[in-house]
């Protein structure tokens, strides 16, 4: 049971593949694996019921049924901590637990802000200073630690999780260092009063938490190891995320499908609700406990009526607020690419913060926070309310203007703030709206963990403040007309124009219910859901989401959506999009052919055919495969190992004919004895742990084990340094094993020979990884349909048959052009309405294209590696 | 432009299958087929153009501008028809509408009873004709007007639209004439008073509705003919029905995406909600404009206070009443089941009802109005209360009980129904949910469009009033122990009970929404999430789901879902599930192996491998296809030719030799005449029309250009017609003309020697339709993933290949059983707990699935015969 732990791993590496891989011909490895798999099972079982047995026989004096009964309940245990439940409620009580420590220290460093601020009412400088330096230091803070610890906590997390969940993996990205520098980072960003948000890095914080999680139970359980139950419970995680940040569970899990899936398999449905339920539950379940609410409620607890919520005539209101939302939203996510774009442009300004990487977070927080200081500018935008309290005022039920004065109305606690002696509350709402809003989208390119959900979320409560205040002021006594006179609520406004806003910037509808849950007030579904939809309407044709926004300045891989019913997907074909000079090798090509496919392409993956003529496609197999296969043919070892056996064969001459000239007379022979080698040599797995089917090529090729120690001895190759171990006790390769240390005594010029000879050799791909079901098309597949499958089964590549023939290749490249509507098909150019608008920001498409092609790279060079893979580090072809 | 008119629907078919098919060997005709396709797209742009022009000709004296101007604003218009949003909203309006009206006219059944129940209250004998008279009348003409005019309008719906959703076609299923049974067969069954819901019911209306409009539309627009299209159409008609049956939008479309999918395109999302929100705002804007409402409100507005909902402590109630609801719900599930199964099994009873098949209905009516005559045992549980009434009643936020006895509570309108001189109103609630319980599964049995949703409802909603009354009597001054007294509000636990018990019985999270979204508070939400949740975890695990349950009993195609976590899923391979004796045909067989494979098997699709030694998969053929090549070869035309041949050859013979026994003679050299024709004749397509590809045999082979008459005549082929008369004109067949009346005078014998020499030949593939991308699996793939694919691509069989070469195929059959625990793998059976309780409602799995591969077939036959199959009639070999 020594290869246990390698085939844990190589078992967990297969189950990550669709389609599996096999090196030997006709499936004859996998059921050998598989029979020996379930072997191991049953002598794994078999032990453990020998143990238990030990157990009976050693206490047999004792409580020995005590005993098996404590074994058995152990395991019982160890295999219900396997279950999925479990694991949900432990992240679901973690992030609760997170969550509210978080906000809990956020709170107290904001009250330290306000005591200093307070306390130093005498002198207005010390007080600016005072207002101003903490922030700073906050910030810059989290920036550095963030920066040395791990920079991949900066920012929101959410488009990284959605592209972790379309199945790419992303280096470094669910560590516990990352997970640590996110959350005090995020704690810090927060308590600095900027106008940031937490929902965003919860998602990523939750996903950590999961990601760590499920490592740490592995120690227990066997389960935790399979791949597609962690992308599951990662989704789970992205619900649970939202859901404790806003103690909404419901809006948390239609969020996070919203926002990081494009394909939601209901069965996951479940998950996600039980563990954001019970995340919110503990979330707010700690509020009563340290006494800040009496019962569990609502974090943005509202009081509107609920007999006459809204009139019917008020109905074009909300419309209004959904469509300027909807703007709004589009600005905001254009405002914030541009702000990154320009810094980036900028070259003298780039290099300078380059250099002094926390600058621009300082100057940043210093403009803002100069700007919002309440004895100067602050005092026209309620500078000196938190984001909490400005939301709280913000969804008051009370109407603060009348008769398009502003009245005395009964400021109560913060509501105070918004009221000016000299300026009109709709001055001071509409300053609060501008100002908040660039630096909202400034304040979110701080590379510090912040979201940018929460602060568009108070901008857009404000903005249907105003509206709101408006209406009542216009209409004073309400616009029901026969009967009893119901006020107009501006409140309402704001809850509207706060979904609104937060669906626009974030192409979701789900804000709407977050939304009511939020504010524990559901009765104006209507109004928020009319303007939800015109606001994303309006959106979606103008920018892409702010996530996706991001995703496009950070170049992950991503594939766009189809947008709003573009039905001229539905007859653009594969065969208009697909690549037709297709890369491809023979089954029956030489090492030669091979070289020069590697040398002149840089695809991951090669589709296999039987031959140039029938283009019949056997399968694909990847380049690094190749390069090993190559590399092996021409490494050193193999090198080595004709000199050796050109040794040996001189010997034998010698010992025949008596001749000493060895050097010579070898290369004259050299010819047959290469032949001689290389059809038993090529049969040795340059990649696959011997572990795995270490008689294999025993059981195939009988002349193998009569010679095993050709089988090279390259120092790094462990596997097969444990062959040699495996062989070594056999008695006939004693024989040989003085020829161990043979010089490499080649000239240059007989190492090219003997390469070029080499190359010409037919490659055998008996110990190749293929993948022999690589997924295909057909010339006739819709857009559409090509778009589903590749987001379905996050595809990065399918080739195009035609009754098994190869006739092309249409990678996620192709897909995104085809999409953003580069491609023109009978004349239609294929491109959504206004998208000129959105040119601005792709027009780096090259560029995104070679950067994905890195980062896919970089994702199979991360997946692969879980089998030992030595041929790697002495390629020659790369 | 003859043909395009087929070519549209070709095209149309073409679309609706994932992989294509192509008839030519290596593609060639797709390319071809693309050319054509887009030639004859610009030569329509063309001839579009040109009408423009002619126009502009032709009216250059008049206001020439001023047309042309018409004609481009009638096409901008057609195209804008064409637009998602247009359809969704005609969709929301018009199912919005219906939703009025029937509500009206139940409304006004519901009233009428009322009346003739009050206006004849002098004597209780004629008042109980009355009451009982009435709803028997109702019920037995909704059963025999949906009997007689469409019998798929029985039921719910849901189960069928979940097929639908899943890929299957079911006949006759969305058609006008079942949208009419089943608005007025619904509103007949809910107009009577039984405990009936209108959900399920509109679900399937609403598909019916989009299905119609889809139609309708593609009289204006192209698009509209798009199956993938048509599906996300039907997905968002889902939600529309739950959406404008309860006025909840959000709900609605969570709701319908957890009752008919596994998974689910988030890009689709937004569809639901639009569509869901404008059905929903109608619904209630047509009710305000009716004076009914003062305004848009939810439809059982609850009046809970807002500020202390619940306490923490009360929080073990709600989970209690999670937990029972959980075990009623599978009791719902169980007993409903139960009842079609005894009706079904008792022969006797089965026969009698089957005769008379308004008896059922009628008898259940009777017995269910009997026990809740209003003077009868209907005192005891509020009989006289329509569902909605009760609903309300049971909402109602005022408490009905104190200190243990009923007090005098202000019994205002209906709730005076709850009140009993004698009897406890514990009692009554007991009563009431004991007797609503069983009568709701029997009633939901009647062949009548009916739904289970609201009964259910009511019933949790009765449940959690009981729990909630008796709380508020023992705990007369509320839980909370410090300061103010917050008295508990036992209309807070029905809304928990009726989400509870209704996500239960559907297997659905979101019943919390619609709870949320009917009664116009959230205020509620974690006891009604937690009580959700809880109930769906213990009615996961003892029952299906009621729609589950429905389709297994009514034997519809169905993949069940993975349960809760049971991680054994990714343990099994579908090396251990497969079929390892595929059936399959080789590239160069002769038609007697075809033959034999059709003779024994019964499978829809066959493999076809290169040999039977390689076994390398080339494609799937279906058994239709193959059916038509061997009756093609054996079939009456083609013999008629041989004779026609042997004549023409007998001629010549005697123009050379003048002998004049011919008949024996031309038996004779038969057999060079007969390989003679047959390469060429095989040529010949026996399925595709041939308007698509008239020249391309002629391209190929000239041979058949010069002797075109040599195909056959069979009378029922339009395509070989078409042909002949596209070659009618040509001048050497003229003399061969006069051989087309020659007399079938073949005896038996000789027609059996024929036959026995035709089947020797080798089949000629060319112009058979091959998938040549049959989904491929490999042997390690785990049964998780495996369901996943199947799910995803809605598979109903998948080939499993080791590097190209087949071993074993997967169907819906083999998944079904592996999932639903026949199969063990390393000793682990695979089912959930408590399965052995689910056993016995699947015992006849063997029946299932005979019926389930009926149902495939005529899937399949339906699904295809979108081109013209002439050959399948007069089919030898079936």
């Amino acid at each position: 049971m020594a290869g246990d732990g390698s085939d844990q791993r190589a078992l967990q590496y297969e189950q990550t593949l669709m389609y599996g891989r096999y090196t030997q011909e006709l499936g004859v490895y996998a059921k050998e694996e598989a029979a020996r798999l379930r072997e191991s099972g049953q002598r794994r079982s078999v032990s453990d019921r020998s143990r238990t047995l030990d157990l009976l026989e050693y206490d047999k004096g004792r409580c020995a049924k005590c005993r098996i009964c404590t074994v058995r309940c152990q395991k019982f245990l160890i295999s219900r901590v396997g279950e999925d439940w479990i694991f949900l409620i432990l992240l679901g009580l973690l992030m609760a637990l997170v969550s509210w420590v978080v906000d809990f220290c956020i709170a107290i460093c904001l009250q330290a802000q306000k005591w200093m601020y307070g306390g130093l009412d005498s002198n207005v400088f010390l007080q600016y200073l005072a207002w101003v330096t903490y922030p700073v230091v906050l910030i810059t803070f989290s920036a550095g630690f963030t920066q040395i610890l791990a920079p991949q906590a900066v920012g929101s997390g959410i488009p990284e999780m959605k592209t972790i969940l379309r199945g790419v993996v992303l280096k470094e990205y669910l560590t516990f260092k990352t997970f640590v520098a996110k959350v005090i980072g995020l704690t810090c960003a927060l308590g600095s009063g900027m106008p940031l948000g937490k929902e965003g890095p919860f998602v990523h914080i939750a996903s950590l938490c999961a990601a760590l999680l499920s490592k740490f139970m592995s120690l227990f359980g066997g389960i935790y190891e399979n791949e597609s139950r962690n992308i599951e419970m990662l989704a789970a995680a992205c619900a649970v995320g939202v859901g404790c940040c806003f103690a909404a569970p419901i809006g948390g899990v239609l969020f996070s499908i919203e926002v990081t899936s494009t394909f939601f398999a209901v069965r996951n449905y479940w998950r996600g609700f039980f563990a954001a339920t019970f995340s919110a539950f503990i979330f707010r379940v700690l509020a009563v406990w340290n006494r800040d609410e009496e019962t569990i409620t609502a974090l943005f607890k509202t009081r509107f009526r609920l007999d006459f919520p809204f009139d019917l005539q008020e109905l074009p209101a909300f419309a209004v607020i959904g469509i300027a939302s909807g703007f709004g939203g589009a600005l905001f996510v254009y405002l914030n690419r541009l702000i990154v774009q320009f810094i980036r442009k900028q070259k003298a300004i780039n290099r300078f913060l380059m250099k002094k990487r926390l600058l621009y977070p300082a100057l940043v927080t210093l403009l803002v926070s100069t700007l919002t200081f309440p004895p100067g500018f602050g005092q026209f935008m309620a500078g000196k309310l938190t984001q909490k309290e400005s939301l709280v005022t913000l969804l008051d039920n009370r109407t603060w203007a009348k008769q398009g004065i502003a009245e005395e109305f009964d400021y109560i606690g913060h509501s105070q703030a918004w009221k000016h002696p000299q300026v009109n509350v709709f001055v001071t709402l509409v300053l609060f709206i501008v100002m908040k809003f660039w630096m909202s989208a400034l304040a979110t390119t701080i590379p510090v963990p912040c979201g940018a959900f929460m602060p568009v979320f108070v901008i857009g409560a404000a903005f249907g403040r105003l509206v709101g205040e408006s209406m009542a002021a216009w209409f004073p006594d309400g616009i029901h007309t026969d009967g009893t006179i119901y006020p107009i609520v501006p409140g309402g406004y704001a809850v509207v124009g706060a979904a609104a806003l937060s669906g626009a910037v974030t192409h979701t509808v789900s804000t709407a219910v977050i939304v009511f849950e939020l504010t524990g007030q559901i009765s104006h579904i209507l109004p928020v859901m009319i303007a939800v939809i015109l606001a994303n309407a309006v959106a979606q044709s103008l920018q892409p989401s702010l996530y996706d926004s991001i995703i496009r300045i950070k170049k992950l891989p991503y594939l766009p959506e189809l947008g709003w019913g573009h039905h001229e997907k539905y007859n653009i074909r594969v065969e208009d999009i697909m690549v037709r000079d297709v890369r491809y090798i023979t089954l029956n090509c030489c090492y030669r052919d091979l070289h020069n496919v590697l040398l002149t392409g840089h695809l991951k993956t090669l589709a296999l055919v039987e031959s140039a003529e029938s283009m019949i496609l056997l399968g694909s197999i990847e380049r690094a495969q190749l390069q090993s296969l190559l590399s092996q043919q021409l490494g050193r070892p193999r090198r080595l190992e004709y000199i050796r056996e050109r040794a040996v064969a001189e010997k034998k001459r010698l010992s025949v004919v008596s001749n000493p000239d060895s050097e010579d007379g070898s290369q004259r022979v050299s010819q047959e004895v290469r032949f001689q080698i290389s059809t038993e040599e090529s049969t040795f797995s340059p990649v696959r742990p011997v572990a795995q089917k270490p008689l294999k090529p025993a059981l195939k090729r009988p002349s193998v084990v009569e010679r095993p120690t050709e089988i090279p001895t390259s120092p790094q190759d462990n596997s097969s340094i444990a062959l040699k171990n495996l062989f070594c006790a056999s008695p006939d390769t004693e024989g040989l094993e003085d020829d161990g240390d043979v010089e490499d005594d080649m000239t240059i010029r007989e190492i090219a020979e003997w390469e070029e000879m080499q190359l010409d050799e037919q490659v055998n791909f008996n110990n190749c990884k293929i993948d022999p079901a690589p997924f295909q098309l057909v010339e006739r597949t819709s857009l559409h349909k090509t778009h589903t499958i590749f987001s379905l089964l996050g595809l990065d590549h399918a080739y195009v048959t035609s009754i098994g023939r190869l006739i092309g290749v249409v990678s996620l490249k192709e897909l995104r052009k085809a999409i953003e509507g580069s491609v023109t098909v009978k004349g239609v150019k294929v491109r959504p309405p206004l998208a000129s608008f959105r040119d601005s920001g792709t027009s780096s498409s090259e560029n995104e294209a070679t950067e994905l092609h890195k980062l896919w790279d970089r994702h199979k060079s991360m997946s692969l590696p879980r089998e030992h893979t030595p041929s790697e580090s002495d390629e020659k072809s790369q």
